[in-house]
């Protein structure tokens, strides 16, 4: 029932040492999507023991060689590794024409199917789906095409209140009633409602991943309340300047829309080669949101079930 | 005067921890030549403390993407550095629409000149010369077309003995002309011959990497004599028939090759990800030749320069 995100890389443009571009793997109970895909995403993964055919889904933000050059490597080491499962990957419409350089000079060995679903939205929406999980996209504020994406467990169906079947006697069509999250009408006419014998086994639990972006308004709104909002911070205070001519943030403008959207945790990275000490991010970011983190290439950073 | 290897990557197509994809790096003299340039060159390269800006050229042996997938990162971190200066890759043909795919999505910031020579010969043929080296490159036996490498120091000016200039009373004009390897010939017509009063300072220096190839008649003749010949080493001798199948060497036949060539020492790399332990390729190739060695990633191999 794990929930647990494995940062595997934190540079921005410039990787340096121990610190690649961005990519990180998010494991929902086994199934595992990748959110963006810097250069080296390959050695990272293995590094951290993360199976390549277990990937699912790539989630790519935009079409910058920072957070792309890594899938011509991964697309072929898939195949090499014996991948026949498709392979859905969400991007912006700009990743149409890499796909295509990459499959008419690259592409030989590809055994599987790759799915590019283009991303054009201009406020969130759905774009996946599967047994434990929905993923929106929404657009950021970046020089060129960019989105971010939402990660949310879907509802849990209700449990029964072990102590109202016994009370009340209920029977197994009432049972099946109740978890459906209706009230149960009795033979007698009686109404139970649903809260009194049900609750929420655990709550939700939802990752959002913001990067690269400069600070918009509507922004806090679409990652309202998230457990765990990582959202880019490539410059510390003093370069405000060059972060918004760049359009990317500072990290107390990363910390101001965590403030705002009331997530329970930042966490913040795509930092600037030039600070290759960190602390200057954190300090300031806390001094807006405390319950702020760094992140570091190959951090694990678990969101427990959270039962009710 | 240094003429020195250093050594990216060792993996074949699928990298593993510690065994990044294909990518040298020869030092002559303060020089940088890149060869072959796997994904996460420019991470190796940090680590190894190598500039990107004094890069002259880059040499690609095929466009195999465990040779190539680097090159996007690294031009582009070239420009986000401030180079300015032209950069020559010699490549095969189809680099030409790589890098034109590059300059299309992903050269809006490509600062500097980049040209593609496109390596077309069916024989040995000098590539590029600069003040000290000559490189020459070669077909190798690949699925594609695929090219060797041979570096080789240009002949030094020859030195002149000082003890025959004191006994001979050589003027400055007889030094010039001896430097020159002419003989001297005297006023009263006497003639002394070039090699009784100079010497040649050292000895040029030589290097050739192969890869990736399966063995062919020709290659020991190309790359004969060399001081330190790379040559790829896919398999160990039990996988044989894999490798003729895929047009890679096992160990044994690139010790076969530095037997053949009279090479000074052999280095193999290019390993199969199934074999984490290379003892198995070390030792069956010192059967073959004694003088060989494992490259592994980041290793370092200095060529002394021979004095005469």
């Amino acid at each position: 029932m794990n929930f647990t995100l494995k940062v595997l890389g934190t540079a921005s443009a410039l990787p340096i040492i121990d610190r690649y571009p961005s990519a990180q793997v998010l494991d929902v109970r086994g199934r595992l999507f990748l959110i963006d895909c810097g250069e080296g995403v390959q050695v990272q993964m293995r590094r951290m023991g993360i199976s390549f055919l277990k990937v699912e889904a790539i989630f790519i933000s935009h079409i910058h060689g920072d957070h792309v050059f890594g899938i011509f490597g991964l697309l072929s080491t898939m195949a090499m590794l014996g991948r026949t499962g498709k392979l859905e990957i969400f991007a912006p419409r700009a990743f149409g024409p890499v796909l295509k350089f990459f499959m008419s000079y690259f592409g030989e060995g590809i055994s599987y199917e790759i799915e590019h679903h283009p991303l054009l939205m201009k406020e969130p929406e759905q774009i996946f789906e599967c047994k434990n999980l929905q993923v929106s996209a929404f657009p950021l504020n970046h020089k060129i095409d960019c989105f971010g994406f939402l990660f949310r467990e879907t509802e849990p169906q209700l449990n029964v209140k072990k102590l109202e079947i016994a009370a009340r006697g209920l029977g197994l069509a009432e049972i099946a009633t109740a978890k459906r999250g209706e009230d149960i009408v009795r033979e007698d006419g009686s109404v139970i409602p649903n809260e009194a014998v049900t609750y929420k086994p655990y709550e939700p639990r939802s990752y959002a991943y913001c990067s690269d972006t400069a600070p918009f308004p509507e922004l806090a709104s679409w990652v309202k309340g998230v457990d765990l909002l990582y959202h880019e911070a490539t410059y510390p205070q003093e370069m405000v300047d060059k972060a918004a001519l760049r359009f990317h943030s500072t990290a107390i403008q990363a910390a101001e829309c965590a403030r705002e959207a009331g997530v329970k945790k930042l966490i913040i990275g795509h930092y600037s080669s030039k600070y290759p000490d960190l602390s200057l991010f954190l300090n300031e970011a806390r001094t807006v949101f405390p319950e702020t983190e760094l992140t570091q290439d190959r951090d694990v950073i678990d969101i427990p079930l959270k039962k009710l």
